[in-house]
C-alpha cells in the first residue's frame, strides 16, 4: 500500500539509495571508466566500489583514490594479487615483487583488502598440494609486508574449473587452511557465491571463516549455463541462475560479518549495455535476490 | 637392453598386449561402429568396453551383447541412467521408467555396472540438497529392480560445472553418502579422474569408498585447458594434463579395486583421427601414466 503523500509529483520521486553494504566491483560494468564509474555509483547513492589493478595503474594510482574519495566512495577491494605458484625462482621473486606492488596500491586507495588469485599449476606440473604449500610460503613474506601497510590479504577460493590454470586453491576449506596460519587482521578469505555455490560443505565453512573473523570479503554473482569458452565470461546477473544468493547473504551475515557485499560479474551481455541502466538493474536484483 | 631373440623378423614383433584391466569406453573412440569397436578392441587384445545406451539401441541390444561376447570383449559398464531430479509427477515417471529401461539393457549385455548421471537442478531451481534427495529416493526405488536382474547402480559424481545443468552429486563424499543407503552389492560409485582430481580430499573418499566396497567403475581422462564452450568435449588424452593419473590408479589399488580401468575421453581431436590409431595412442599412454 502507497500513502497519498509517495504520489506527488514525478519530481518527488527519486530512486531509493542504493542498499548501504551494496558495493560495485568495476568489472560489473566494465564499459565505465573510472570517473564514470565514480559518478555514476555516486548519483545512485551506491557507497562502495571493487577495483582492478590495470585500470587503476592506467588512469594513475593516487589520482584513482583521490577520484573515489572525492566521489564519497570507499574501496572495499583491490583485485587482484597472486599467482603464487610458480617453481622458477626468477618468476617466484616476480611474482613476489608484484604482489608487494599490489599491496602498496591497495594501501594508496585505502582498500583494507586486497584479493589473492593464488595462481594455477606450473606448465607441466600435477602436484595440487605442492602448489598450495608454495602459496603458503609466499603469504609467510607478503602477510607481514601488507600488514604494515594497512592491508589484510583475502585468499580467494575459486572454482574447481579454474584449478589448473588459475587458482589451486577450489574450496573454502582449503583457503581458510591457509588463511589460518596467520593473524586474522592479516590473512583473510573472499567467499564469493560464484566459485562456491556448489558445495554442500559450504555453509558450515563460512561458519568457521565468521567464528575466526575471516572473511574478508563477500562476492556476488549468479551461475548460469551454458558456460562459454574458456569459461571466464560467462557470470550471471543476480537472480539468472541456480545460486541461493540470499541464503549465501543470511549464512555471512549470521557469521557474523558485516562489510560490504560486493557485486563482481563477468558478462560481456552486460558490457554491451548502458552502463548506468545495468547498475539500476543490479541494485533492483540485489534488494529482490540478496536483502 | 633387448636379447637378440626379440630381434627378428618383424612379422614376429607383434605389440604386446594391451593391459589386462584396461577397457575402452566408446566415446573415446566414437568414429568407430559397434562392429569396429569390437574388432579392432579384440585385435589389439583389449579384454572390455564401455557402452552408451543410444548406439547400442540403435545396434540392437541383443545384438549388441552377441557382437561383443563373440568378440571376447566384457561390457564392463552401461552409459548411462540417472536425470533423477525432476519435481514434476509425469517427468519423474517417465525418468525412472527410462532408468528401468537402462538396467533392463545392462542386464541383456551382461554389464555388471549401470553409470548414472544424476541430473542437475530443474528449471528455475536453485535447491541442491532437495535436488540430491529425490535422487536419494529415486535410489530407492530402481536399486531393487535392478539387483533383481544382476545389474548394480553407479553413481558418478561429475565436476563440479556441472552441477547446475547435469549433475548435483559434485563429490565423491556426496556420491558415498547417497550409496550408503543401500547394500554395496546393489549400489556403488564412479572414481572418474577429470571429476575428481581437484578435490583434496579424494584421497580418503576413494580409501572410505573401497572399505565399503563400493567402487563400481574407475574412468580415467585427463584435464586440459582451455575448456571449450559448454564444457562437454574437452576432456584430455591420458597424459596430456593436469592430472596425476597414476596417483589415482594407485589409490584406487589400495582401497582393494581390481576391476576393470576405463578410459573414457570425450574430445573432438581425437574423433577426427584414425580409430586403430587412436586405441594404440590410449593403450601406450596407459601404460606410461597409469601403471
Amino acid at each position: 500500500m502507497t500513502g497519498p503523500g509517495q504520489e506527488g509529483d514525478p519530481a518527488d520521486r527519486r530512486p531509493a539509495p542504493a542498499p548501504a553494504r551494496l558495493s560495485i566491483n568495476q568489472q560489473t560494468i566494465r564499459q565505465w571508466s573510472l570517473p564514470e564509474l565514480a559518478a555514476g555509483c555516486a548519483k545512485a547513492g551506491v557507497r562502495g566500489v571493487g577495483l582492478w589493478r590495470a585500470p587503476v595503474q592506467e588512469y594513475g594510482v593516487p589520482a584513482a583514490a583521490r577520484l573515489m574519495r572525492d566521489a564519497g566512495l570507499e574501496v572495499t577491494s583491490l583485485c587482484r594479487g597472486g599467482f603464487l605458484t610458480d617453481t622458477d625462482p626468477a618468476q617466484r621473486a616476480a611474482a613476489l615483487a608484484d604482489n608487494r606492488a599490489a599491496i602498496e596500491e591497495a594501501a594508496v586507495l585505502g582498500a583494507n583488502t586486497l584479493v589473492l588469485v593464488s595462481g594455477g599449476l606450473p606448465p607441466g606440473s600435477r602436484d595440487l598440494s605442492g602448489a598450495r604449500e608454495r602459496i603458503a610460503d609466499a603469504l609467510g613474506e607478503l602477510a607481514p609486508y601488507a600488514a604494515e601497510r594497512g592491508v589484510r590479504l583475502a585468499i580467494e577460493p575459486l572454482h574447481p574449473m579454474y584449478a589448473a590454470d588459475r587458482c589451486v586453491v577450489s574450496t573454502l576449506a582449503q583457503a581458510l587452511d591457509l588463511a589460518e596460519r596467520h593473524p586474522a587482521d592479516r590473512v583473510g578469505v573472499v567467499v564469493d557465491t560464484y566459485h562456491l555455490w556448489w558445495d554442500d560443505t559450504v555453509g558450515d565453512r563460512i561458519a568457521d571463516a565468521g567464528a575466526g573473523g575471516r572473511i574478508a570479503a563477500f562476492q556476488l554473482a549468479d551461475w548460469v549455463t551454458p558456460l562459454p569458452e574458456g569459461v571466464l565470461l560467462g557470470r550471471g546477473q543476480l537472480g539468472d541462475g541456480s545460486v541461493d544468493l540470499r541464503w549465501f547473504r543470511e549464512r555471512v551475515d549470521a557469521a557474523g560479518y558485516t562489510g560490504p557485499i560486493e557485486v563482481e560479474i563477468f558478462n560481456p551481455a552486460l558490457w554491451a549495455r548502458d552502463g548506468a541502466q545495468v547498475l539500476t538493474e543490479v541494485i533492483d536484483r540485489f534488494r529482490t535476490h540478496v536483502l
